[in-house]
């Protein structure tokens, strides 16, 4: 990979953070680089949650920094290239997302998806590997944790969900996750909500722990409650708790 | 990566191919880069089934040829970093590999183990990764397919099985071609024999074809089978048929 490349990809921070999580950050950013242009979207759509997750980003540096963690996150609109999708799926280059379409995806041509690809999904699994592989090979066992967030309202309908807790194929730290929330917390909490691996969002952890037998979870936080810095901060300081707390649930037992 | 890094890792042949298949041979070569010495082994023991898979990379060259497929290599020994085994895995960098003892892997420092997972392991699956996202980016479906040879006696013991047929989690590919070999051909065809995914020998199809859901095998030939370049072609030439055949046999079902 090129670093210009690699610039528009990902970001790491914390490469060499001691703690045994690893935090990413696929949507973090609404950026879009001028080698894509806008692909078409106004101003109001490029600062929507179609573009990315507002607030997961500073909600993700408030943990990296309380449990010692390295951040990875994508630094281009998931309307570019989503992160979190593998190059077939539909949604990796969203020709519609919601109500909105995206006239810049309408017609992609093959080289333009393997382009985007070889630019984007690449380096920044590739970096995300990276990451938990020096973990692995130095004895330090990862725990792997995706931060998004979601609209309060999609397709017109409320949503009473404040925190999802979504899994790959072992569901244990994201229950174990559950337990303490709703012990700890008076969020509604939901397992596999608003949505779940059924529906493709959990392409990171299916690629990077399941594999290995990594512990996992995403986060889906509802974006009304992360909207500032100030709320950031605070979910921050109350997941990264729950984070560690959740931990003895799963590794205690023999 | 760097290039020299790159060069000591992998190899891509047919970057380009046009056909479905993508071919792995990560125990290509019984290669000992300069840098890493020959770990303490004399010349037999650096000859032997223990460092690489004899006649597997003859084979799979063969296979490339007639599905018009890529191949991606491993170019250095598996006893330096076996890429069929994650950083934390005891095999990946082993003390011991069935009666010989490796004693340039005795006590490896984590520093050292991190050095060779970064040289070695992260960029054969990024290549590896690249060269499967590019196909799904551009419509096409890829097969994975792993190529290994394996010792005819092993702690002293004869094995019978001539073609061993190995899957990750999704049966139905190896499933099939195993029918296949033993409708057209007279070899001993065994599934998940002389090992299987319990063993943790299924570490790149577990990352690369498993969590996207691709069609995937690890072929296993007894090395005595494939000992000559004439064997190897004739080899290939009868499993790329198989190969062939058998997929109808998974993608026609409803």
């Amino acid at each position: 990979m090129t670093d210009q490349a690699a610039d528009h990809a990902v970001t790491v921070e914390g490469a060499e953070a001691p703690g045994r999580f690893v935090l990413v950050c696929e949507h973090a950013s609404n950026h879009f680089p001028a080698q894509w242009g806008d692909l078409g979207l106004d101003e109001a759509a490029r600062a929507a949650h179609i573009a990315w997750d507002p607030g997961a980003l500073g909600l993700a540096r408030g943990l990296a920094a309380r449990l010692q963690a390295v951040l990875v996150w994508g630094t281009a609109s998931r309307l570019i290239y989503d992160l979190n999708r593998p190059p077939h799926a539909p949604g990796a280059m969203p020709a519609r997302s919601e109500i909105h379409d995206i006239p810049g995806n309408r017609t992609l041509p093959m080289a333009e998806r393997r382009a985007r690809t070889e630019a984007l999904y690449l380096p920044f699994h590739a970096a995300l590997d990276a990451q938990i592989a020096r973990r692995l090979a130095q004895g330090i066992a990862p725990v792997l944790v995706t931060v998004h967030s979601f609209t309060p309202v999609f397709h017109g309908v409320p949503r009473a969900v404040e925190l999802g807790l979504i899994h790959d194929a072992d569901p244990r730290y994201a229950t174990a996750l559950a337990a303490e929330a709703r012990a700890q917390t008076g969020l509604n909490v939901q397992l596999n909500a608003p949505y779940s691996a059924a529906d493709g969002v959990t392409h990171t952890l299916a690629r990077h722990a399941t594999p290995i037998g990594l512990p996992h979870v995403m986060l889906e936080l509802r974006n009304d409650l992360i909207a500032t810095p100030t709320a950031q901060e605070a979910m921050a300081a109350q997941l990264a708790t729950l984070l560690h707390a959740a931990l003895p649930r799963i590794e205690e037992t023999p």
